[in-house]
């Protein structure tokens, strides 16, 4: 098998574990616009594809650990020291009903481009080590980048084991079902670089048919989690003006955030998205006006002022509406994940490295959160970004060709071969 | 016991079965706000509630017969003939998480009505005969109704038993496991008048102070079911400009409904209600943008050229929604109801009634549905309501005052006593 179609081999054979039932898809046109990918951790999917990953690393002679949180390291030791290691990798769990690339393209070509270095006789001076993050996205478990939070020091082990998912079942039970509660314990100490392949998840790079991404910085998000209670009602019996429909007050809440971020991007020039994804109406009974909404309003930007000023706005407006409408809105402002600043170091590496293999490149920003904003507070990290087809992902038609897959791998290789030298 | 603690015993008694953990609640303060009565057809609550009416009923001397959607009827002979029936009664089964008095009353009434009958000595020339609906609220079966339907021949037995609940159940299975799938078929060709005493549901008589009211009317009921169709994507590397945000696009639905049925009622002096009680995001994820949501808008009116105009109004202003948002929308129109005029005859003697006890009534419009609507197609049909505490129902703090269930019995009683005469 050529070395393009190995790592196409292990997407597409890992893409099969996670839909019902398994089936392969090689091409765009096989996709099934509505049944997607999903792989949450503590699954029989994720598993599979676990199981196939550390079989993968094995093949490739790495030495596999398992640590505390069901993160795995996968290490070759250096030829000349045994510090100041490469790590790199992505992660295996997905969003619902999300693609194959998302993830699994950054831990498969992570093991493809030490399977080139085998290849090729190249020789890593300082260590090697892929690492494939637990818990990634937040869909499982309501909090996202788990294995890289207990990674850094952000999140204690037993923190992130106590968590659970909507099974009400805890990672750490999760992860005994599947086999991949370990006992190691990683520290960074001897850790110099990380290095992460993703796709970009968003349009740029497809829209300037740029095969590669180089990521300056990652967005940082917050949130504003709004209940607003009404009253529940008959609503064939309640004359509209005797109303305190909780709906309704929302509904201006949604308006508002479109309106404003649409207003800050086009005003101001900033990057600002704002979006409510998750909604929940109750009792949600067509004949009962609603008594009380649960809106997530999602915020991120890659200046943290931005952000904040969107939420302060909102925050406001939300509670002109308690008067408007009768209603009364509890409003929480969980935790802010501030923007992360990636390594110029390792940005100028990957960028040289594109020359020297004679790829195209582009400087951007990331618009969704990676395991990557986590590294970057402890060690020179840096990502590399391939083109998602229509900027399409967390969505059953998430895709990237081939092609580009080929020219990301080919950066990150070269990118690891000079990283891995006692002097880059 | 008194006649009075009777009644009051049956409704608290029976209201239990439907809480988790039982519970007797005999006053509004011993109300939860939040956990109230559930009591789909189908389930053990249900079972135990019409197990428990049927033994009051067996009690009274009435006979028990089971239809094959399980209404229950439960029948004594009249001592001068055996046709020009007087039938009455309402239903068991409430809404999810509704109250204890919405359907029960109407039942419990009929029986004490009933009994008291026997306590003086009265003899009824015709025949009386207290009716149970099966499936009269949508909430389990989606459809409302049900068993009205079916005696009124709206519905073929075969239609009603296949139709299916949330868990994937026919209504004949459902019934089935409780016991009430009889083989008994209830013509109408006997049955001269159909009474039903029901809470309000609204605010009239409870702000009024009048402790009956003599229903003229029941509202229409329309809706329009819209499924709007945008782009499920990443929330945080989609820009703002680039997005097909189905939830924005029905935040101007809800918006619109609200702001129009409110103008018609200010403006035209209607009594048109609009409401949108159900609303499903998906896939209902903070980080990723709505890429479809369901909505179900609820239009009623006691004249059907108001439901008519704010329908094709609301159509109208969704199609306008596709070109604004880039998304597409598919609008159904489901089954109008149409408003029901109750007969003046019975609207008559139910007034008569009142006076003869002495107790003050007020004619007045229904504006939730019925099985009186569906009767009212066939035998002259009245109503009679008694008041909600503060407009409340179909929620946990539903509640009727004990005095005025007591003024709404011996309203129904003489009524039913001036009906079951040979010339009425």
């Amino acid at each position: 098998m050529s070395t393009v179609n190995r790592l196409k081999e292990d997407l597409v054979e890992a893409g099969k574990f996670g839909r019902t039932p398994p089936k392969r898809i090689e091409r765009y046109d096989q996709m099934d616009p509505e049944k997607g990918i999903t792989m949450l951790d503590g699954t029989v999917a994720n598993k599979k594809i676990r199981d196939y990953a550390v079989a993968r690393m094995k093949e490739a002679g790495l030495k596999v650990k398992i640590d505390k949180v069901g993160n795995i390291f996968a290490r070759r030791e250096g030829s000349k020291i045994n510090k100041g290691t490469v790590m790199f990798g992505s992660h295996l769990d997905s969003v619902i009903n999300g693609g194959m690339f998302d993830g699994p393209l950054g831990v498969f070509g992570a093991i493809e481009a030490v399977r080139r270095m085998t290849d090729e006789g190249f020789e890593n001076e300082r260590p090697l080590e892929v690492v494939i993050f637990s818990g990634e996205e937040g869909s499982a478990f309501g909090l996202g980048l788990l294995g890289s939070s207990v990674l850094v020091g952000k999140l204690s082990v037993d923190e992130a084991l106590g968590i659970k998912n909507v099974m009400d079942q805890t990672l750490g039970e999760a992860l005994e079902d599947i086999g991949y509660k370990g006992v190691f314990e990683r520290s960074l100490d001897d850790v110099e670089y990380f290095v992460e392949m993703h796709i970009e998840q968003g349009p740029t790079l497809f829209r300037e048919k740029v095969p590669v991404g180089i990521v300056e910085n990652i967005t940082g998000l917050t949130s504003v989690m709004a209940t607003i209670v009404g009253e529940w009602n008959h609503a064939g019996t309640t004359p509209m003006k005797m109303r305190k429909d909780a709906l309704v007050a929302a509904s201006d809440i949604i308006s508002f955030v479109s309106r404003r971020a649409n207003e800050m991007v086009e005003e101001l020039g900033t990057s600002t998205v704002g979006t409510i994804g998750k909604l929940n109406v109750f009792p949600n009974d067509s004949s009962i006006i609603p008594g009380k909404v649960e809106i997530e309003v999602d915020i991120r930007d890659v200046r943290q002022e931005n952000m904040e000023a969107l939420k302060s706005e909102i925050a406001k407006s939300i509670k002109g509406l308690e008067e408007k409408y009768g209603v009364s809105i509890h409003i929480q402002l969980p935790m802010t994940h501030p923007p992360a600043r990636l390594s110029v170091e390792v940005v100028d590496i990957i960028e040289k490295s594109a020359k020297q293999v004679g790829i195209n490149t582009k400087k951007m920003n990331s618009g969704a959160g990676h395991d990557s904003q986590n590294m970057a507070e402890k060690v020179k990290t840096g990502m590399i970004f391939v083109p998602s087809v229509n900027g399409v992902s967390h969505a059953p038609l998430e895709w990237t060709d081939w092609g580009d897959i080929e020219k990301g791998t080919r950066v990150l290789t070269q990118a690891l071969k000079n990283l891995s030298r006692l002097r880059v």
